[in-house]
């Protein structure tokens, strides 16, 4: 921070967000810098670093996996909470006067610059983008970029070929007259030139940039990956394509040089379209006056709601998901008593049955596999030094999803294979009323999400119970399993409205520190729903469910279930007992089959 | 627009927004200038002028009024309805090349000018402040501003000193290291003085601004009021104060001048405070750096969570109130089968009623009387022209409340003299069940009021119901009838969180256009809440009504209730009963009383 090797002025605080260049959730080893200078592995949370502090931001998925995981050195920020300050605030009480703060500019949001700059500058102080990463220099062992080969999808998966998302793009771009519109996300990129790779682990997408004018398609990404034969005839390289549809491929690296190029060459009112997440340092790069920032960009928006192929896929993923799972649960109550089973080895067992299935390609993200106390660190991961025994004493929570080619999965059970005790069944159901309340919710045609989140956790907040997370985010299909612009939670980020389409989860818990853990997720499907009246014609909305496995009844305590609740519970079970069983059966698993009829017998 | 005697350069389009200087939502006849230029008497709406067009912004509660009350010159833009575009939106369809659009910036607050001018700039237009308000010169009756005598308010009514409210506020001002503290709210100004006024009708403020410093007062009033006695002895005008409290009265017209002084006599590192809703004028003569804008004041903030003294003043007026409407409602059910009473002879009967009470001022607000299809007009005001005669046949909705010296009430109930209609009762027992759903509510510490809006739709939703407008505002104690922070809203403003001592309505509704209108609102107080558990130690909260007039029984269809929420119909009755039959007892009020007896036995 002081070294004239790396920066120009001396900074006196260093922030570390943990993103890449792409504003991705999960990231590439090589992007883990606040891992690596932290020992913080989870997915969310800024560090920053002042002469004489050390702080880590997180949210409340991560408390106590971020205090086990980090040192006495750092400061353990736990946003959310009333006592916690926020960033800027905390920067302002630690700074001498007239700091400077250095962040990389390739890895800032521009909103979030835009913020963190503003309440500096009212201090006095200012915030200086480092172009050379401060991690880097001394991070030795850091890995390559990683360049997997890419997978094309068919029309099969898609329902839409990438030239007509591209012209779908481009009327959107005609109606807000806007010349140039860039893509940063790596989901936005591989959706709509239907390509996946599998350059972040779980994460089916490749590292690439693309800026798409109203003739012309540029895209960035390492070229040798474009060597495959299959990739060169979907992008049609070598056939002579309609001149509006050729796809020029340029190296990664060259983005900003050729975006400077494309504002350099700018009529007075051209303008470039570019989400507001993006980098500051992509975004700057962009004259002022002829930015169009929004919080959404029409390729989210469009690949939110999944069209009728994408919605098929989705439903087939989660049939063969709950295969696995029944599979897994099945063998679970044959194992768990032996005293063999582990998280770990649990984890293992489902990973196993899910790769049985067609079309398999990964994980969705790391299986959160959790005994006991363990099940109560929100996006826990076992490890061999955490790694507890499943039992007839303790509850169980597995998190865990897959990535099929045609869709993406994430459930959470939460099950009990002895007895559960009388307040730990309170807590499931309320933990349950919450859920049926937002997947039996009906609700107007342009609702957003977040209106919805307090239904989740009406019957907690009754008997004086929460959690501190949001309710639900939206899923790719065969894509991030965590995807904008819609989700259910209480913090308003810009949500844009839920229509039919959309995919969502809804996953309410409750968690007792040091003792137990307790989700229940299942992936809905936004449809129309058909109420009584229709005021104003607006029409309705409600969800249905795409998870199909069932939701242990021996943790219910079905006294606090009302007739409505019940009904639906009973109503979940017979879906679950109907398409999956068919499918159990076609698969010749019998085991599982048995489990899962046992398992979804009706409430008495 | 285009005369040089008013402006230096020609506009192209006029915003007309509907407040005043001090960006009140009620104003002062003086201020009408929107509803001069409009015709639309409506208490919300912005009108924009072109050289072509002429169109009007406006929300759900007056959709039909402003298209009844408006000539076809005018294009009525219903907000919150998807088709509806932003102002800045059809500006921008609108608008020749490079326009310019004017506003008063006396009258346009400080956040909304920064929107629209962001907007307009970056479609090549710009938003230019035009001193001379335009609508003047050609408002040849306009009325003089008012000045109306000043009343102080004991201890015994404010429960603290306006000396003590000025000490909590410098210390507040210490904590952000601030120089200067500005006031242009006029309700914020009648709060932190102990006094009150007439100048805007039903809303018992005065015109006045203020200018706090860490040892100075300047107090911006028309002078001849200053000349009052207890007006003086109140300020200790007179006396010798301590310096710190001595108040500097200036001319009412002086505070730009004395604003530029203070900023101008500004060291280095010297912070004025204001709110981002402050007028435009005031805000840009605070140079940028030495500007610190928060959406609540700290004396929004205060004012809004009530003193003990308050709330058993608040309580106090809402017996008292209810006791004028136990007699309106008992007067009614014997007069209306007589075929003479009409809309505004029931809203004057209430308005002699409430007169009868100890300590009455005014009314909070005009009455909404409304029979039938007049109750879909959700402002709707009785005029000659409109009024209906109450029947047996139809629905009577009233919405009314008082100002006391103690305090400020707002209610509204809905009731049928005759047989109701299956439709009318199920649409009413929909609206009580959100109603309840919110008052029962239990909730952290903490929750932000918007998170509680659903509560109230569900029932309705789930019918494929809606109404449009928010659940609650909340509400001062003899003070302005709707005041911020905190309020109930699907609109995620920037709501303050609710905490212990904050009152607000609970007013869900259901219209049904050209036919009834439905609403059930209390004044609810938020109060500690006890359940069963208390996660991380945050406490809870909920709500207990202030308001205590029967809910008609008749109206509901009571097998649609749950037990739980007939049990606490049941509770509050009881506590109707018991609490305002002793005061109706006391006034030896024996008729009202009967009906009360009657109108609150348990539902069977």
């Amino acid at each position: 921070m002081k070294n004239s090797k790396y920066i120009t002025e001396p900074i006196q605080a260093y922030i570390v967000p943990s993103g890449d260049a792409h504003q991705s959730e999960y990231i590439a080893p090589c992007d883990c810098r606040r891992e690596f200078i932290s020992g913080f592995t989870g997915s969310a949370g800024t560090a920053i670093i002042t002469e004489k502090h050390a702080a880590i931001w997180t949210d409340g998925r991560y408390f106590l996996q971020a205090a086990q995981q980090m040192d006495k050195n750092w400061t353990l920020m736990k946003m959310g909470l009333k006592e916690t300050p926020t960033q800027e605030d905390w920067l302002l009480s630690v700074l001498p006067e007239g700091s400077k703060v250095g962040v990389d500019p390739w890895i800032i949001p521009a909103d979030q610059w835009k913020h963190m700059s503003k309440a500096l500058t009212s201090a006095g102080h200012s915030l200086v983008p480092v172009q050379e990463n401060l991690i880097d220099p001394f991070w030795t062992d850091r890995s390559a970029r990683p360049s997997s080969p890419l997978i094309v999808l068919g029309l099969n998966y898609t329902g839409m070929t990438w030239q007509d998302k591209i012209t779908s793009l481009r009327t959107k771009m005609a109606d807000r007259k806007i010349t140039w519109f860039i893509i940063t996300a790596l989901d936005e990129i591989a959706w709509l030139f239907n390509l996946r790779g599998a350059d972040i682990e779980y994460n089916p997408v490749f590292f690439a940039y693309a800026i798409i004018g109203r003739s012309s398609i540029r895209l960035f990404i390492n070229g040798d990956r474009m060597a495959d034969p299959a990739v060169k005839e979907h992008l049609q390289l070598n056939s002579s394509s309609k001149p509006e549809f050729e796809v020029q491929v340029l190296p990664y690296e060259s983005i900003l040089t050729e975006l400077q190029g494309v504002c350099g060459g700018l009529g007075p009112k051209e303008k470039v379209w570019i989400s507001d997440k993006a980098s500051f340092a992509l975004t700057e790069a962009i004259p002022k006056i002829h930015r169009s920032l929004t919080p959404s960009t029409p390729i989210c928006l469009a690949k939110a709601v999944k069209n009728a192929t994408e919605i098929e896929g989705m439903r087939r993923a989660h049939i063969k998901d709950a295969v696995a799972l029944c599979e897994l649960f099945a063998w679970l109550d044959k194992e768990v008593p032996k005293g063999t089973v582990t998280e770990i080895s649990s984890a293992d067992k489902a990973e196993e049955f899910r790769r049985q299935q067609k079309d398999f390609v990964d994980l969705s993200f790391p299986t959160i596999s959790a005994v006991g106390p363990n099940g109560a660190i929100i996006h826990y991961r076992p490890l061999p030094e955490t790694n507890r025994t499943l039992s007839l004493n303790e509850l169980y929570l597995i998190d865990s999803g897959a990535q099929f080619k045609d869709g993406t999965t994430d459930v959470t059970r939460t099950v009990h294979f002895g007895t559960p005790t009388a307040y730990e069944k309170e807590c499931f159901t309320y933990v349950l009323k919450g859920h049926i309340a937002v997947s039996a919710a009906v609700f107007p045609n342009g609702t957003k999400g977040h209106l919805l989140d307090s239904f989740a956790r009406s019957a907690l907040w009754e008997s004086g119970l929460d959690y501190l997370h949001g309710t639900g985010h939206g899923v790719g299909c065969f894509l991030n399993v965590h995807e904008g612009p819609c989700g259910i939670s209480y913090k308003t980020f810009a949500d844009e409205p839920l229509e039919a389409g959309m995919i969502v989860s809804d996953e309410p818990g409750f968690y007792e520190d040091r003792s137990f853990g307790i989700r229940i997720e299942n992936v809905v499907l936004v449809v129309p729903a058909k109420p009584k009246y229709n005021y104003r014609n607006r029409g309705s909305l409600t969800f249905e469910p795409l998870t199909l496995v069932p939701i242990q009844v021996k943790m219910m305590n079905t006294d606090m279930l009302t007739q409505k609740e019940r009904d639906w519970v009973d109503e979940y079970h017979k879906q679950c007992r109907e398409v999956v069983g068919a499918e159990l059966e076609r698969q010749g698993r019998h085991a599982a089959l048995q489990w899962l009829i046992r398992e979804t017998q009706p409430i008495a």
